[in-house]
């Protein structure tokens, strides 16, 4: 009953078989090997982008702060949520990698920007010309740091308001196979086609070992992308490692088999919390993470039963009343079973 | 026939395994994970160094710069060989992770700094105040870029040349194995004890897939390096994968063996090539790299024969009269065999 | 009748003077002029800090920037009012000059932080460890960006909380002698006292051609300070027409004379206007700007008649029925006249 | 007798009444005054360069790191010579400001790049594509740091090697005044029309009090330009006195006739040592600096009498044998007179 982050199980079987295939003879580096051939060829076809740009590192921040030091100059602003993981959790990544851009908070529900919060906050920003920091790019997470997916109109609808002032539009996809499964949207819907330009694929929160592909949709912005990546460590030398995993995550699908999995596990903890007298969401449960409130009671068998979860926020008490009711994160992974679940159900029901 | 690079080499078996073995139920993600308290363990055994803090990182380049950072200032110099990899082939990664310090190059035969020559240029700098870039850090490659070593006692001359300025030593060891299994040195004698203050430990160049152990001897510079290294994108959320790889690569010396077999490789091959008449090294082999010029006619017949390796400098051509001795680096890795090397020797001698 | 800002008026005749006497035979460059180390006595005595290292930069971005960078880490976070000039004025230098620090905006009345907003913010910074942005110091502007005053008492209570969270706090004092000027308070008990580590002492808004003082209680920080002001190109060779200007400033209090009389203008203009009928004040007049509301008729009048400022905020329109109260900032400085005053006050009564 | 540096010498009388006047009634601030315009006008005029973008900072530093900036990116290399002030004297401010850029030393004669080693350089670098620093710009200084002067057909040929690799080039132009006045050019041969594409032209060593302007010849670069100056707290808001500082100099040429006063003190002081016996000429006097060594006896001379310069390098020492020859350094400016060059030979002659 693992339910602590996704990033906390392990990766998929056939992530780790397609490693070990790879792990014979010799193979150039960098990123010039065969496999990687194969990795450009079918995240393509995937996003239908016949001419994007496809890059290999092996973290999400890498991905997104890379991802936003291409599409901005140092003094421009990162227009994104104000709960998102570039905002609020990679200890000023975006700011070191853009040479000090300034992240401009947007509010919206359930960590999804209202497009006309959006629109305001690019309004204001950069109205007294050279004193103000510059209006920079747009980064729309999906899904989103609170379980909660963005539809292909919604990302369109964002992207509009960012077009409509000549931004530039990145997509955190840390999740992105939980939000194309939980829409049914095709990848290119979701992203070039709504008008997303640089796409951070996530493989790690979905069964890979440390993968992600970073899709630049217009290849003009390529090359500063390799030099930039090579400049900050982010590339391998035994690359093939990284190109193995992706493609096997790609493989017949794997990755929505894998999204789906996760998903499914996470309306099956949601529903099952739901129906426990008192208990509600906090957000609604579209992806694989369940937030939601139930009473301390629950929390303090779950965590007596060997329940890892988080508090969310972190700073309430196990100690008090029995029936107030604290919010928790609980993040399903394509390794949650019916049983953890349901396991887990049974302790907070008591 | 592969000697382009030790990078181009696969992971060794036990190295793959003890993957495959870390790949089951859950882990606490950025290097909480019980694996990593033993690679920690493990490391201050080998180094006797039972304060140091270890980290890991995936690649060389991001171990480097990040270990620059924290030894010295933006307004910093670098003091270090010429030919040192973080000023030759980084894209400029220290100058990125430090804030833009100086990469202040030193002359020396054969890829090593000599001491009277790192003396002149450290006392040459920030002569002028306020005005000059500042005494910041030196650092050492072993095994050098040339396929040379330092000796502990050679390594101890540098650190007392820094020490004598006040500035900390950093060692770039991503072929530290090979230094190592070349002298019979300890661990402790080839860094802490001869005055080096941080260590880039490598692990991949030598059959790990990707990991790096970046060993700090003083450990009140530690919670600086998790945070740069965070900040850089280069902290792994499944890091059982990079505590995985080390932990077998120490295990009952492994890394040693390899770096042994890598080390007589290349000194077969070496043997053979100075045998060929006419043909004689550029630099001493030894470590596992061997730089030698052979007759024009014998590189034609090896890359005819399939044999990967790189003249050097890159721009002498294969066209023109055969009897010409063009300069070629060749690299052994710990998955060079003896007929592979025999093969070779075979082709060039003709 | 130029309200536009303080930085449209000229230079006090003695100052200027000051800057002609300085124009006479050889002087040592780079701050090592002898009027330099008047003005460093100068400051030390007006602030009864005899330690305190004094630097002088010719621009208020530089000042608070180059502060910024001596206080916190590039991992930082720089707490500061939403309204601040370092937050909304200055094309993100303070990123630019820590290396990416995060500027997090507190909220409070009348662009003065309140104490507890300060902690709750602080409070929430750096909660998950190395994942966020760490905690790292604090920035006062006093007087604010709205025209109000910090006393001393409450500069003490933002940094007592400062200090609880052990963070260093810098004072932007762009208008630090209408702050002085307002309270009657000593410059000690308004900064070093009060808990302040760095001041930016401005000299330029109030008399001065473009001069600013940053003063260092802690002279441990000095150092570094100077190498950051030469490496940014802000250490001025010809340095001697800085020094006569701050001399001038100091000599006989004429920093606190002329903030003195931009106060009592912007008194007098701020009693003119809540006497007129439906105008009201939007914030307190503490300091040299008045933020007030008037009919519309009133600003078209103004405007017609040759007063220079701006409506605040910008984007309100001239257009339109003539009652509708209009805000706008008027700010007076040193060379304000009464009779500027009052001619303003008579076309906005029309 | 000062011959420190022409740094230490005051400004011109004409400068000091322009600032003067200046300082009367209200003028837009940040370069919006009606000053700059006429500033604009006339540079644009003198250079012949009527699309010229044209900006004005207070220190040399600032005007070359910030044109850096604008010229190359963070993995550039900029091509310089070895004992340019960028790469010697500014603490780092061009890798600051470009973001980490790499200075790589060109080697030359009396600090002049010769165009073949500079093509030599600029060929190396690079040649390993992503895993090294880029290609970036040149930068070319005229006058040099060793008094010596480019005529235009040698600016074009350096200008010709950096079009070959598709680079721009920055001039920095702290002596520009001298090397016009050296060579009779015009400036638009000296700049433009050679090849050069951004010029510091400096104001501050040749009679200013701190004033230089940068002229971008392509004017796509400007806004840029603008945004950089802004965020590194190098525009001024009180901008009129750096106007009217760089009018005055432009006016009826008092830029030339004072550089050629100073280029005059030098060629008397230079005949007037090279006629002392023994003493000779370490670099060609062809500006306003003379580097010449003659007897140590005359040092001591020189120095009881009062007069300042440097011993070039620094670490030569006074005490010795009267008879040995010590090199030294000695600048002057538009104020040495005829006197205090013939007071100091009559000292050194003894």
């Amino acid at each position: 009953m693992n339910f602590a982050s996704d990033n906390s199980s392990a990766a998929a079987p056939e992530v780790l078989a397609a490693v070990a295939a790879a792990n014979t003879g010799y193979a150039m580096p960098y990123g010039n090997d065969p496999i990687m051939d194969q990795v450009r060829a079918r995240l393509r076809a995937v996003f239908e982008a016949p001419e994007a740009a496809v890059y290999l590192v092996a973290t999400g921040t890498a991905a997104n702060a890379l991802s936003c030091a291409v599409l901005t100059e140092p003094w421009g602003a990162v227009f994104c949520h104000r709960n998102a993981h570039i905002e609020e959790d990679e200890c000023g990544a975006p700011e070191f990698y853009t040479g000090g851009a300034k992240l401009v908070p947007v509010d919206g529900e359930h960590a999804k920007m209202a497009p006309g919060a959006l629109r305001g906050v690019i309004a204001f920003t950069g109205r007294s010309g050279v004193h103000n920091v510059q209006r920079g790019m747009v980064s729309i997470t999906n899904a989103t740091e609170n379980g909660t997916v963005y539809t292909p109109a919604e990302v369109a609808a964002l992207c509009e308001v960012a077009r409509g002032f000549g931004l530039p539009v990145h997509m955190d996809g840390a999740r992105f196979a939980n939000a194309v499964a939980a829409t049914g949207a095709s990848p290119a819907d979701m992203t070039w086609r709504a008008g997303v330009d640089v796409l951070s694929f996530g493989g790690t929160k979905n069964g890979c070992m440390g993968v992600e592909a970073v899709i630049i949709f217009d290849p003009a912005r390529a090359w500063e992308f390799e030099l930039r990546r090579k400049r900050a460590g982010h590339l391998f030398s035994k690359h093939r490692y990284l190109s193995a995993q992706m493609l096997a995550y790609l493989e017949g699908g794997l990755w929505l088999r894998l999204a789906a999995q996760a998903n499914a596990a996470a309306a099956r903890l949601s529903a099952g919390i739901v129906a426990v007298p008192g208990a509600q969401l906090v957000h609604p449960t579209e992806a694989n993470a369940v937030f939601a409130a139930f009473a301390r009671a629950g929390h303090r068998r779950a965590q007596a039963g060997g329940a890892a979860y988080y508090l969310w926020p972190f700073d309430q008490s196990l100690d008090g009343p029995d029936d107030v009711q604290l919010a928790a994160r609980m993040v399903c992974s394509w390794s949650t079973t019916a049983a953890d679940v349901d396991a887990f159900l049974q302790l907070i029901r008591g």
